[in-house]
Parts: structure tokens; sequence; C-alpha cells
């Protein structure tokens, strides 16, 4: 019995993923806040739904590829609202043993919350973030860090692989998909931060910043973010592929995590200082490598001068 | 002309790199602290020294491999000494025009002032720390960071290509080798910290070890520490292939480079710290990954139980 599938929010991401989908040949409803942007998406094929509602009462899985918590609330519960009052999200609307995958970077505490809230409604629910960009969530090469039943599973795994390479599933229950998500953000935030930390003092110290990016990424101190971003700080190019701001949230989501259990951490609390700074001096739309803009006393590359001006 | 070759340190790394100079033909002479360790090593080739002195007269290119800028000192002045009043370091035999190749990891000022100290003398110097442990020195994989004079290059270049299959090029005077290094270190350092932090708040949380590991080498949050250390927690095994004191010492050269230009390194700062209450818990000459053992509140993975006892 072929499934109808539904997707929210066609951004960088999620208009990748349901790309993906349609590719897969999936009977698809999507749904964005700029309806134009969902109109020009179903003019390829699929629905382009009017409503949230509209949506929920039409798909046997819902896949939620929005900004942040208070997005997905919003999109399952209406602006400010709750199912119990509200019909403007898709929750209320939505079919009993229908499925809502959360696709967002989220406290997992919340998320562990919401599998109950859900469940409640009778909605299965998947705690599935995504990762690896935009380019990859368009070719189907993205990676989902998922936990949930083995029922949700059984109705949304197929597409989880249509949308990802590579499916980690974590758990029997909602949480371990949003923990490891947190816990990479954890680490590429803190890399990104100590990437900058370095080329910053090789600039102070008078090193050539080429040659220390050539001798960085082929030794023990490199991280996939160093290799990544630093090319961004070499080329003076500052262009938000992912900003500052991100890792505002997305360490401050980690702390959260942490101050929940009073776990310490200090190099992610120095690091959310550090982009926090950047933030405050004006970075804060700039890409994640601006937080090198906070080292005094440095002169960074230039960007090359464009001759079409 | 053959050159005479002498190497000093048959550790862990300069053992590797002496058997790589004398795999590739060359006219060796060896000493270490513990002569009979020089001797063993010559009985399969090259002549051990009895004193620094009489290898610092014999060769043309002198290689020191010992652990730090205080044992450097020594082999090439003596013990707490100077070449104008002690002959029992190197450097008072060294031949006019010889060449000084100084492997540690040190404070790139110390490197700086040491090649003029040395010039004084008329020995040239290279700044050529090393990287890559003992198993790529043996084989002749491992890399090395270096600048100094066309000069000290001419004579010394061949070895160098002899001892790594990488040998950057960094600068016409001693500093930019010691500099790259030590921001190798810096990044390594945070590296494992970051990673230790991550993988503690993972057993916080109740994330499955494994599967956290598996998920962050695939992902934008890996790192080579990550990926190399993480496996020794993994197992329970803080066997030290690089100890907890290594970084220590590490950290503390480059908060000592940063302080000299007074330029604030955040995530540094707080690893050394991490490091130094891990040294002081009673975990300095675990493996570097014991940085773990300082989160409170978590069980780490054990080793399995020796069934041979």
């Amino acid at each position: 019995m072929q499934q109808t599938v539904g997707l929210i929010g066609l951004g960088a991401m999620g208009g990748g993923m349901a790309q993906s989908l349609r590719r897969a040949g999936h009977s698809l409803q999507v749904y964005d806040v700029r309806a134009d942007t969902a109109k020009a998406f179903a003019q390829s094929g699929g629905v382009a739904c009017d409503s949230l509602a509209q949506l929920g009462a039409a798909c046997d899985v819902v896949i939620s590829v929005v900004v942040n918590a208070a997005q997905t609330e919003a999109v399952l519960f209406g602006p400010g609202g709750d199912a119990a009052q509200l019909g403007s999200g898709c929750a209320a609307a939505m079919k009993p043993e229908s499925v809502f995958v959360m696709c967002s970077t989220v406290d997992p505490n919340w998320s562990i919350a919401l599998e109950k809230r859900l469940a409640a409604l009778g909605i299965l629910y998947l705690d599935a973030p995504i990762s690896g960009g935009a380019a990859k969530a368009a070719s189907g090469d993205m990676t989902m860090m998922t936990a949930g039943s083995p029922e949700a599973y059984a109705k949304a795994g197929p597409l989880l692989d249509a949308m990802a390479a590579k499916v980690y599933r974590l758990g029997n229950h909602a949480g371990a998909g949003s923990k490891v998500k947190i816990i990479n953000q954890l680490l590429a935030g803190v890399h990104i931060a100590a990437a900058a930390e370095a080329m910053a003092l090789g600039l102070r110290e008078g090193v050539d910043a080429a040659a220390l990016y050539e001798v960085i990424t082929h030794s023990a101190g490199n991280s996939w973010m160093f290799e990544n971003r630093m090319t961004h700080v070499l080329a003076g190019d500052y262009t938000p592929l992912s900003a500052v701001d991100i890792f505002v949230k997305d360490l401050g989501l980690v702390l959260d995590m942490a101050r929940a259990s009073k776990f310490p951490l200090p190099l992610s609390s120095t690091a959310h200082q550090m982009f926090m700074q950047a933030s405050s001096a004006g970075y804060a739309r700039e890409d994640d490598s601006a937080v090198i803009k906070i080292f005094p006393g440095i002169e960074l590359p230039k960007a090359p001068v464009d001759s079409a001006r």
C-alpha cells in the first residue's frame, strides 16, 4: 500500500529532501510558510498544501524540516497553541498511527517529551536530526541520526533510506538521535573555534597561512572543520554557508542539555562564549569561520578585489 | 663527498630515524645517555660514540632527537654549561660550517635564539620538529616541519628526505618550523580534550559509546584525534602511547609562545587546565586520552579482564 508522505519546510535541507522523496517515487505533499515556494516545488510533481492541517490530514508520515524546537511546536500545534485548542497545526489533523519525523537540531529532553505528547494524540514519532548540508540533502547523501519505536520505523524507515545515504538507528525511543546530533555539534563548534584560534595564532606569529593549512591538514592536528572552514579564512570569504549564530544556538543547546544533568563542559562553554563574542561584534550572519574575527592584532587574508566592479 | 652524520637520542623517535639513515646508506655515528642502547644499535652498523664531543668532532651534520629544549641545551653545551667553558656538549667540538638539526618540540622563540647562538660558533642550524609517532619514524614515513638557511638545507636536506616522507620547508631562518609544530600541538591537545568532553557527555546522557564513535567519525564533528584516541577510551586501555604530561608540556609551550606576544588563546588555556587537572589527579603517565577521567559522574568502558592471570 502506497503511503502518502508530507514534508514541511522547503529550506536548504528540506527542499533537497523533498526532491529525494519525489525522485524515489513517493506520493508527496509539501508545505512551506512561503506559499510560492511550495507551489514552485509542486510544479515538478507532488501537491502543495494550503495549510498544515490539510497536509496533516492527508499524510501517513509527516517529515518536519524546520529550524528549531519553537518552529516544530508551531508546525504541530499552531503558533503558541496546543492541539487541544487549535487546529492551525498539523497534529490535530493527523491520522491515528501516522508518524511525525522531527529533523531539527533540538534539546534532546524536549524531543523525549514530544514523543510522549504525540503518543497521547495517537501519533508515532521519530527523533531524526539530519547532517550533511544542502548539497548532500539534494542528492540523497545526507546523514540521519535517529531513534524511535519499532512501529515508527516500520512506517517511516523506507522514507529515511530514500532521503539519506546513512541512517543511524540509535535507540527504541526518542532521545538518542538528538543527543548524538547535539554531541556532533559540540565537536563541530569547538573545532571551528579551535581552528580559528590556531590560524589566528599563526597569523600573529608571522607564519604563512597557506603553508600552515597545508601542514595541519596532513597532520594529527587536523579536523573535518579545520580542513573545511579554514579555506574560507584563507580566501577571505565569509559568505554564510553556516552562520555564526547557528553555533550560538547549537552550543547553547549543548550547554542546556548538560546543565540539566549538571555536567561540566569547559571547552564547549568557552567556544560558546567565542561565538557569542563574534555575534555581538557584528558577525552574527557571517560564516561561522568569522569567529576568527574576535582575535585582535592580526591581519586576516582578504578576498581578491572583484575585477568586474 | 660522503658526509658523516651524527644522531643523538635513540628513543622512540630517534631510534627509528637512525634506522632510516642507516638504511639509506649514510655513514652514521650515534650517541645516547644509555650507552648500552647506542652499542646495541651500532651492532647492526654505524659507530656508537662514547661522548657528545666525540660525535660532534666526527660529524658534518648532527641530528638531535631529545625530549625538550633543556635536553637540547645539555646536548650542545653540557649539563648547565656553555660551549665557552665546557667541552662536555657537542657544540664546542663541532666543525665550522657543520649543521645542527633540532628535532624537539620547543618554544619557537628559544629556537630562533639558538640559531644565533650557534651562528656565533660557526655552526649552521635547522629548526626541524618532527611528527608522526614511532612506527612512522622507523619506516621513514614521518613528517618534519622545518626552517633554516639555504646553506643548512644544502648540507642536511638529503638527510631530512631519508628520514621523513614529507619535509615541509617553511622559511629561510629558524622559527617557522617550531611555530607550525606548536600550532599543530595546540590543535591536537584541544581536540583530545574536546573528544574526551564529547564522549564523557555521551556517557552521562546514556548514549551507547560505540555508536557515538561510529556516527562522529563519519560526521563533521570528526577530528584525527577523536578517531585515534577514542578507540583507547572504548577499549578502556590507557597504556601511554603519548602521555597526559606531554600535553601539559606542549600546551604550556603554546601558551608561553602566545604570552610572549600577549595573544589570547581561550580554548588552549582551557584544554591546558584539563590536562593539568588530569595530571594532578594521578593520570600524568597514562595515555593522553585519560583526560576523560577528570569528568565526574560517568562510568567509563572497562578493559576486558585478562584471562591469562
